[in-house]
């Protein structure tokens, strides 16, 4: 049976609820060995999965854990995710600007693993900041003031966490359907109304393509249609990082920068205001123009960053007690001319390479380290201008500017 | 480093020797999970290798045991190996025959682990016929009678026996390249001179087809090209099973039957005798036509018997001790008609489950049970008539005549 299955994908053929529902269950039953799943996930990866395939793992994914339920609680709760680039700090800006409007905002966000850290790990930048939230902590939290944010609670989707691991470890990360059904089963079970998904594309990204990013972006909206949630989707380039500030510290300055209305970096500000508006025109059922100018509105007001301060505050964090190191490396230009690209893959692997991530479970970040890019993309450049900060734990490190800045 | 090279295959593309080596020599070292190593294994079998890799992969799979010399024995030694399939005893038959002709024999065979015994299992049969010999006494042998029959020394390919049993339990058998570098690995390292491959395909092969059957056969010419070693093949049709007995000592002494000139079976005979006319014609370096008429001579004189017979004594074998058990079972026909179809791959599953065969490596194999073929294909059948006899240890058993016999 077991083999069967395996087989079956191998070839490309279509696996039944029943199959599927066999392996994965038997696999998380210990019946079913790693080196088997791994198998499996590698003819997933090549081979496909259809949609009802997809379907049919997303609902064993949901059905292994705890269903949250926040219906009692009145709003359209949207939720948020993004498929993870380097840079991405715009959870801490737009949950703040959508609760601020009045629409409930209940974010679960993960850890990272790869070049820097997750949402959570940011947080944490901030000292005392509690993430382990337990649902009735949550649920008083949303009541109070209309927003939290904590790390996932143990029971969601418990099968998504073991798989993950294993396909984080097999390099079978890189399958649509996997994706689609490993994030499309955390928003169901965490009790969203409507869902915005952030897909991103590019060097930076898991997804390298735009074409991947949209079949991904249309096989998560088919999932919602499934649950009778909507779906949105904004598909954004990662081939650039997102902002000028990589590291964990560093970006929750920058979010907090932004929250001020600061539009100094490329990018990051326009995705913060796209994003916010998506999610407030779905929390208020209103058009994309008119939560636009709510969205703006809120930041310039001040009322996104206060709701940021009240977060932080009811969740324990010293906001004062944000600290980055003070040991800096300034990388400067050998060459005059025009940045022409800056690869978001390369930072992030300078980022890790830093401290700033992990690579494995039990590898600790340091959250003081990170990078801050002095030039961006379109900007010209003077032999001797600084291209960006390093601020380190060590002295000694061994950059390579060419795989950086594209400067011409 | 590990994970990009998954990635490389998943994506398609080759792997360099350096990269293959280290994949393999890593996971035999432990410094690679059986988990990682099924993942590669997997997008090798869809996405294949090619001729570069195969022969990278044959090399380090080589290298990683003894190879063993008889180039100080007289002759040209001519290996032979079947791609197995149900009821499969030629190496009993074909082997005396080769060695009664002058050419010396070493033939070092393996266990089954599917439906039936491999040819060592088989051979097993013999009460005290030793199958475990030493390097030393392989060569003591060959000089003395021309012909020895053994279990693979224990440093033979070491490394295929651990990623053969991997794939075993990760449905990652079935891969032309990855069949091609274990079977020419073995032969290879095994001091043949020149080699013979029966390439079987059909529903009791592992190939399903003739394409794939005659792609693994061009395969293994050309690695055979690169160690210098001729290699011929003889592709063969294992939809039905070969010769009438299935089981392992009902096989031998079946075995027995064709040594002694019986043309009995349907296919049987033929070929043994298109299989021995290669080796005789590899070894004595003459035509075809020329080496089958010394086949059948070998045959029709009782040389090819008497050739066996030394071989079961010299290893201290009991010929009159083979023991086929004499609890039967008559399965009869329900209607009348001529069959059509006989279902290879069904009556290795009745055989497994006889006991004649292991799926698991612990599993215990019973030498005395088996099944005999009453009627072949093209033979008209009444009802009542003797389908098969099997040869049981116990009274109960469910056998569907259908699932085995196409009757019309």
């Amino acid at each position: 049976m077991i083999l069967d299955i395996i087989n079956k994908k191998r070839l490309g053929k279509e696996l039944s609820y029943k199959e599927i529902d066999y392996f994965f269950n038997g696999y998380l039953d210990g019946q079913i060995t790693d080196y088997q799943m791994s198998s499996l996930l590698m003819a997933i990866c090549i081979n496909g999965m259809t949609d009802e395939e997809t379907f049919s793992l997303t609902k064993i994914f949901i059905d292994s854990g705890d269903i949250l339920d926040f219906s009692d609680i009145e709003g359209i709760k949207v939720d948020k995710h993004s498929t993870g680039g380097i840079g991405d700090k715009t959870t801490l800006i737009i949950a703040p600007i959508v609760a601020s409007l009045g629409i409930p905002v209940i974010k679960m966000s993960g850890r990272g693993l790869g070049y820097t850290g997750g949402t959570i790990d940011k947080i944490e930048s901030i000292p005392g900041f509690k993430i382990n939230l337990k649902e009735s902590d949550i649920r008083q939290q949303v009541m109070d003031i209309g927003i939290v944010l904590t790390g996932q609670t143990k029971d969601l989707v418990p099968m998504d966490k073991v798989i993950y691991a294993l396909r984080d470890v097999t390099a079978t990360v890189s399958s649509i359907p996997l994706i689609a059904s490993s994030i499309m089963s955390k928003k169901i079970a965490s009790g969203a109304d409507k869902i915005l998904i952030d897909v991103k594309y590019g060097s930076g990204a898991l997804l390298k393509t735009k074409e991947e990013a949209k079949e991904l972006s249309s096989l998560m909206k088919k999932i919602g249609e499934v649950y009778g949630r909507e779906v949105r989707t904004i598909i954004s380039d990662m081939n650039v990082p997102l902002g000028r500030c990589i590291g964990n510290a560093i970006e929750v300055e920058e979010a907090i920068e932004v929250l001020k209305g600061k539009e100094d970096s490329n990018n990051l500000y326009s995705l913060c205001i796209d994003l916010a508006t998506e999610m407030v025109s779905m929390g208020k059922e209103i058009p994309n123009e008119d939560a636009k100018k709510l969205v703006i509105e809120s930041i310039d007001n001040g009322k996104a960053l206060k709701k940021f301060k009240e977060l932080v505050e009811y969740q324990k964090g010293n906001i004062k007690g944000i600290k980055i190191s003070d040991k800096t490396i300034s990388i400067k230009s050998e060459e005059n001319g025009e940045i022409k690209k800056i690869n978001a893959l390369e930072l992030g692997k300078l980022a890790l390479a830093l401290g700033a991530g992990k690579l494995k479970k039990n590898d600790r970040i340091d959250h003081s380290v990170g990078i801050k890019l002095n030039k961006l993309v379109g900007d010209s450049v003077k032999k001797g201008d600084i291209l960006m900060t390093l601020y380190v734990k060590n002295d000694t490190l061994d950059v390579n500017i060419d795989d950086i800045f594209t400067i011409e």
